[in-house]
């Protein structure tokens, strides 16, 4: 049997036999950490002991002693001693954590006689009261398993009766008579008297450690997880150490890096004369750790080594915890620090410059939220934790010269308030002024009238200078678009991730927060209310930060925009497309859309939508609309060809000779004219005659309606009803092409058919595409190559892709229309979900949102059996089938690391997605290692 | 080399040598039929003509003469001679028919001279004239590919100066202009003259033959069918017969069996001194055949004696052209006659009985079509090929005591006046009086007001009688349904197979036709007008008669509808029974639909919905929606539970044992709710406040309005959402189940949750279930066994069905809902498909209507997939998944065949369609042999 109880300095740290958390003080203690002593008895004492009848194994209990003597001799305190009390910590610790484990006790070793040594050693009777009334709860909790509402009960009527909130606001009076009644309720729960003798106390912590193991609700996990029983649990008694003692006393944070910039400068904050729940508390503010420089240099030099050594040896920032007692430095805990994306990318660049890290791990270092959340505005933060803010003006005077860190010294801060929270549907941060009505708001950015408020914070929108302002409302509706346009952010209180306002909101790149009445917020007529009773007006400022929660300050915090990418995540972003195995284009179809794209690198566009071209020339395609046969519908479109034409020379200038993947016009005609609504209002309120035009156009909308417009006349079932809209569409295509020729462009484009379920619909629509081709090339007497593929939208077309693909007049590609395949192979409308896919997710009947990632077993399935038919009946024409994404999971990267396994050429995503996707696509490639291209074979690979 | 100009009664019948019509003419003549005499040119000789650069093999020319001299003995006739002239028809013959290939070239031997001998002895010299134009022009087509326009033109002119519109109606004088301008412009166009010499002339023939067999069109069909190319065509060439040759000769058809009611008695019609053109203009009116027993008492004898000969060849019912020339018969063609579905079963019956058939090959003999018919209305003729009918009121008096073959004796008939046809949407006939509006069609009906019309025709509604009217709309919508159920039959100007008309009518089994303004009739505002000028006026009566047509007849036709199948269709359907190994169910949620379904030996009831249950208590299930919880709406649904469980009762007596599928409430809330714009417009005219109950229910309408409700909240999301109503839908069947046990009655409730795509949508409804059924049990004391299982409607749940069957609490039993399947796997919304699913069907995008047969290629492949996961999965738990299909495809026979082969267990299909699906089961079963069960196997079989 190997020894089975060893202190942290002894013996491997290995995970199986100490558990996580023992395992990790062995290897600090090893790495020559000041760490608290300590010792643990390992796991397989936990399975010897529940074989057992719940009998130690011989010579354990006298194992316990030794090193319970040894941690003695290093603190020179006593367990159990009056002189200088040793008080320990108790923990479970299994190889895998699981729920239902028995938690960590504190303070044990306390009892009411060494609390009397305890409080003349700190002068602080408050402080060691407080923790002796906790041991009593938590070793009535997690060791005896009593009902805690009692304690609660009693620790409430305390407070109610001495008119306080907080814990912290506790007398040593209301302690004692909390101790007092502890004791009493401990006796009559459980039978008999708490126990007194620290070592009975140690005793019956760790009996109850592995106890737990057998528990329930452990067992159930396990059961589920496939874990095995017999791993057992190990126990962890550390000796805790106070940072109360006294001025040579404290306790604190340290980052080695700063989390937000990730400049190399240690980042942090600490009390002198504190212990961790006063910092939690909040009741001091906390001292920036620089300044310990000068307080403790010691400490704080040795503070600094021992960052350096962490972070050398695991090659990342360490988020370190540590307390001061009595001059001496005890390390408590060390983790890899949360950071900002920024700070992500700097630390990996640098650590590869110091070649702490190679490349590849600086690539699968960075997360896609770390790039995402560098291109988006957020608050700076003083003091993440206890949301303390610099002051907006300090800031910008001052944040051009200085470090976060160095500000600290001097700025002034505010504390925010925090008004409510909701769901995080935008990510990012803004701050504005509050407005209730999407009119309001549209008017005031349009300059049609005056701010009725005192404007304090403006934005950019179309290169004017505008008031910024946030839009609140219960839920948005398509009625509210221009006003979600006019403003900063949007805040609802109704509606989940997939309501209109989180769904039209992350499109137009708003930060948005929806259903917030969950955090108590409660939209009146005029104004937004609190629980707390605060009330925000019109004009209020108020402040959005939106990236795990969405949060809701009041006031202005200061926040900073990104206009670009951070240097280091640009640089990794390079290196990230060294390994990337696949490609990542653009959905763009304007100029500017695709200029940002092509900044970001993207390959080329994979999915240029024709519509917006359409909805420029309303009055025109109301027209064509209305038009009652071929020849009238021509002659409109004949109109629209220039500028569609003109459209497409200016895509084909940005991308310079990068793929283009054009979708021909997709959407059903009826989007294009009024709502019936509207007209039938107008016809009975002014009772007009059924030849009005208004009753013609009615009459034409009636024809048009349809009941599910998802599945009806659209996509390329309007140009082979309509072959004329197709034809010009591929005539402005290929003219531009020509014209982009001429000005020394090589243009390749991709013209793509929509909603293709029947081969036969592919083949009829190429043949459109194809004849209008070669009028056009012998018009100008020149050629150019394109290809036409499709869209694969709907399950047919998935599960038939050979025949789709197949012969010489076969798609030449394929790109993942994921929106509407998950519509139609789910059975999902993604306008209506929202009414019971906020409760799926809530519920886990799903997993995740379809319409942000990939449902891999369903229509997962469903692309790889496409993919497989498509390629294969493409190489017996000797083809190569280029096949990509172009749905909005082409930017998700769970959804990229599908498309690289399923062997996809690209992705293509919004251009602002591009950075992620490229990260993305790396660590896809990186993390799955080769793909084996089992689907044909790709020439160009 | 074998011989390689064969007489008719000379060598083998075989295909490959003869070709098809030279086969069959060998067949004919040496089983001893007076065929006119002929020969066949091998089709060795084609492949050697053609490769030998258009040159005959040596000595072909001379074994044609041979020949030729042979019919010239036989006949008593020499060709081109002046005497008595022997004419000749020459036509290709390949072993499989193709298009492009030669057509027959008539009267070969004619010229100038003969046609003056021939005019004297036929005393006709029009009709010898006549023949002659047709060989020129025929010749001129066929042999010298000469633009027939030209031809056209010539005839059209002397019909235009002539003033006739008919060919008959051309005198010899016009003839001649005729012929005279022919022989100019084959001159002209052919650079040569008419051939005058009839050897030439058959020369010319024979090698146009062999050319014509590497036309373009010939070769493109072989190359796309996988034709060989070295199979070559025959020539074959035969003597013509004439009938117009005096008193004792004629023409006519024999069929060997009454083809209407399959009764073993001749049945047909002849004319005296006539040809086969003289039929087909239609000028005189033919005798029925049994008077030629009195004419020429020995032809007859001769004829039945033929007729029974054939029919004991090829087993089955004969149409028999023949024609006297001289008092001599000759046989021109025999084949399968058409037949009625009643009679079809007749025949194939009586065959089993006279031992000529098998059971299996009577079952396979009759088809689906066939079953459908014989429950149909239809008109009864006195003779199909020219529309003549029976007065209705003789056909009352007479058809008890009468077969139709003596009716035709001495009933007086009528000529039928078409006016217009459109497609056949809803098949059988129906005579009525015209209306134009649906409300009138409904107050007639209901007695409301007094028919404005004086009522000739009665139908039966609901046990009462009431005036029989055919509904006449450009088209129609849901506003027209009670209008199309108050009618007897549906004439709609406007839409295609799948309009609103044509799907609502045939649900409701009406007589529809639509898009009938394709044929020229037109709807003015009070009237039907046709393009020659008839009008029909409201309460005129017509009659629509829909079989492969959909054809609209002026006045009363005589109909016959069968209140059940003809006996001996039932008795073989019984056969069918012995041999189908797929099941037929009923998708019934009534007792009279159910009642009818097995009367038809349905075997259960493969989908009960429940959606009517709440339709019928519209008022409850709109309080229900307006309920703002959940307790709210278990008090509205406990009101429903009593009537549901009754329903339910109803059902379980009817089956009496056999299977019940139920399925849980499926359509979206809102399909309840009234419709917006009737709410908005009460709102807008009254003025109503916004807390009026009109508008607090305009905004439930809202919230339950969705874009694509096809796609939204439905279905088990519903059940998820709102489990009581899943609870009290489980009660009521659960409770029903125990009160048919009381009676005696075994019920194993199969209870099916639609729109399953994830299989937690499926676990979660099955534990609501669950939890119900034990509750119930515990509350009564008592148990019954029963089932729990899914609709696969969704493509997610298909392509997961592994998922969804798997374990001890998957589902039990799967239901292919091929409705919504197709219409999510194609993107195809059924409701609006109309706008291009006609276009997609004529230019064939798409094969068949897919909401009528199954999509074998993509949804098929998906259903495939389905079985095999769904089977695989339940066989690992030890289970059998019993599968079968509810969608309106159940009862197609291409589909079901496509169920059997993939190994379903039963078809369901609507209570009318039974029979049908009973025979296509059979027909499977027995086309495909066994299917080899590879999915899990059937305890059961």
């Amino acid at each position: 049997m190997v020894e089975n109880v060893l202190l942290f300095e002894e013996g491997e740290p290995s995970k199986e036999l100490r558990g996580g958390k023992g395992a990790s003080l062995a290897t600090m203690t090893q790495l020559g950490l000041p760490i608290p002593p300590g010792f643990t008895i390992t796991t397989d004492v936990c399975i010897s002991f529940l074989k057992n009848d719940n009998q130690y194994p011989d010579g354990l209990w006298d194992s316990v002693l030794t090193n319970l003597k040894s941690i003695e001799e290093k603190t020179g305190k006593q367990f159990g001693g009056v002189e200088n009390p040793l008080l320990v910590s108790v923990r479970s610790g299994a190889a895998i954590s699981m729920p239902g484990m028995m938690d960590t006790v504190l303070n044990v070793g306390l009892n009411e006689e060494i609390v009397k040594v305890m409080s003349e050693k700190t002068n602080n009777p408050r402080f060691v009261k407080d923790a002796y009334r906790r041991l009593i709860q938590m070793f009535s909790d997690v060791v005896c398993s009593l009902d805690m509402d009692r304690f609660e009960d009693i620790l409430d009527r305390v407070k109610d009766r001495a008119g306080v909130e907080h814990d912290h606001q506790l007398t040593e009076e209301h302690l004692d008579t909390i101790i007092d009644m502890y004791l009493h309720t401990f006796k009559f729960e459980y039978g008999d008297d708490f126990p007194t003798d620290p070592l009975k106390q140690l005793d019956m912590a760790i009996q109850a450690v592995f106890k737990s193991w057998n528990n329930r609700r452990a067992i159930n996990y396990r059961e589920h997880e496939g874990i095995p029983h017999d791993l057992g649990t190990a126990v962890t008694v550390q000796s805790m150490a106070f940072g109360n003692f006294g001025d040579d006393s404290g306790t604190g944070v340290m980052f080695t890096r700063n989390p937000t910039t990730g400049a190399n400068e240690i980042f942090g904050e600490f009390l002198i004369n504190a212990q961790g729940e006063d910092v939690v508390a909040g009741i001091r503010t906390p001292i920036p750790i620089p300044q310990l420089k000068d307080k403790m240099p010691d400490i704080y030099d040795e503070l600094v080594e021992y960052g350096n050594k962490m972070e050398n040896h695991y090659k990342d920032m360490q988020d370190i915890e540590f307390t001061i007692e009595e001059g001496t430095l005890y390390i408590l805990q060390t983790r890899a620090g949360k950071r900002t994306g920024t700070a992500a990318a700097k630390i990996a660049y640098d650590m590869v410059e110091k070649e702490l890290l190679s490349k590849e791990e600086a690539v699968m270092r960075l997360t896609p939220r770390d790039v995402e959340e560098s291109l988006f505005p957020s608050v700076v933060w003083q003091n993440q934790s206890k949301h303390i803010y610099f002051d907006v003006e300090d800031l910008e005077h001052q944040l051009q010269s200085k470090t976060i860190n160095e500000l600290t010294k001097d700025a002034s801060t505010k504390k925010a308030e925090l008004l409510g929270s909701g769901l995080p549907a935008g990510p990012g941060a803004a701050a504005g002024h509050v407005v209730f009505n999407s009119d309001l708001a549209e008017s005031i950015v349009k300059g049609e009238i005056e701010p009725p408020f005192d404007v304090k914070i403006w934005r950019t929108y179309k290169g004017e200078k505008v008031p910024s302002m946030i839009l609140i409302k219960k839920e948005t509706s398509p009625a509210d678009f221009h006003g979600m346009v006019a403003s900063a952010g949007i805040l609802t209180m109704r509606g989940g991730l997939t309501s209109h306002a989180a769904l039209v909101g992350r499109q137009i790149g708003k930060r948005v927060i929806v259903g917030a009445s969950v955090s108590g917020l409660e939209l009146r007529s005029d104004s937004l209310a609190t629980e707390s009773g605060t009330v925000i007006s019109q004009g209020d400022l108020i402040t959005l930060e939106i990236f795990e929660d969405g949060l809701v300050y009041k006031g202005q915090l200061p926040i900073i925009t990104p206009d670009e990418l951070p240097e280091e995540t640009q640089l990794i972003l390079d290196w990230a497309d060294e390994f990337a195995d696949i490609k990542v284009r653009t959905n763009a179809d304007k100029r500017n859309d695709t200029q940002v794209a092509v900044h970001f690198k993207a390959t080329g566009t994979g999915l240029a939508r024709t519509e917006h071209q359409f909805f420029d020339a309303l009055q025109l395609v109301r027209e064509m609309i209305l038009a009652n046969n071929s020849e009238e519908r021509r002659r409109v479109l004949t109109d629209m060809l220039e500028y569609q034409r003109r459209d497409f020379v200016d895509l084909y200038e940005v991308l310079d000779g990068k793929p283009c993947t054009i979708r021909l016009l997709d959407p059903p005609l009826h989007e294009f004219l009024p709502p019936e609504l509207e007209l039938r209002e107008k016809i009975w309120k002014e009772h007009l005659h059924p030849d009005s035009e208004e009753s013609r156009v009615l009459r034409k909308v009636l024809y048009y309606q349809e009941a599910n417009p998802m599945l009806g006349l659209r996509g390329c079932r309007l140009s082979l009803l309509y072959p004329e809209i197709a034809e010009m569409q591929t005539r402005a295509i290929l003219e531009a092409a020509l014209i982009a020729k001429s000005e020394g462009i090589k243009v390749i484009p991709e013209i793509m058919i929509p909603l293709i379920g029947f081969e036969n619909e592919f083949r009829e629509s190429r043949k459109i595409v194809d004849r209008t081709a070669k009028q056009v090339f012998k018009e100008r007497g020149e050629e150019i190559d394109y290809h036409v593929g499709t869209m694969i939208e709907i399950p047919r077309a998935a599960l038939t892709a050979d025949k789709i693909a197949g012969g010489v007049d076969g798609a030449d590609f394929f790109s993942f229309g994921t929106n509407d395949l998950h519509q139609m192979t789910l059975g999902f409308s993604r306008d209506d979900v929202g009414k019971f896919l906020p409760f799926y997710l809530e519920n886990q009947i799903i997993p995740s949102d379809p319409f942000q990632t990939i449902d891999e077993h369903g229509v997962g399935k469903l692309m790889d059996l496409c993919v497989e038919l498509g390629r294969n009946a493409a190489a017996e024409s000797g083809k190569y089938l280029h096949v990509g994404i172009c749905g909005e999971q082409g930017g998700d990267p769970a959804s990229i690391d599908f498309c690289y396994r399923i062997g996809l050429d690209y992705v293509s995503c919004s251009p602002y997605r591009v950075p992620v996707a490229r990260l993305a696509a790396a660590q896809a490639t990186i993390r799955n290692g080769p793909v084996d291209k089992k689907y044909g074979k790709n020439p160009s690979h």
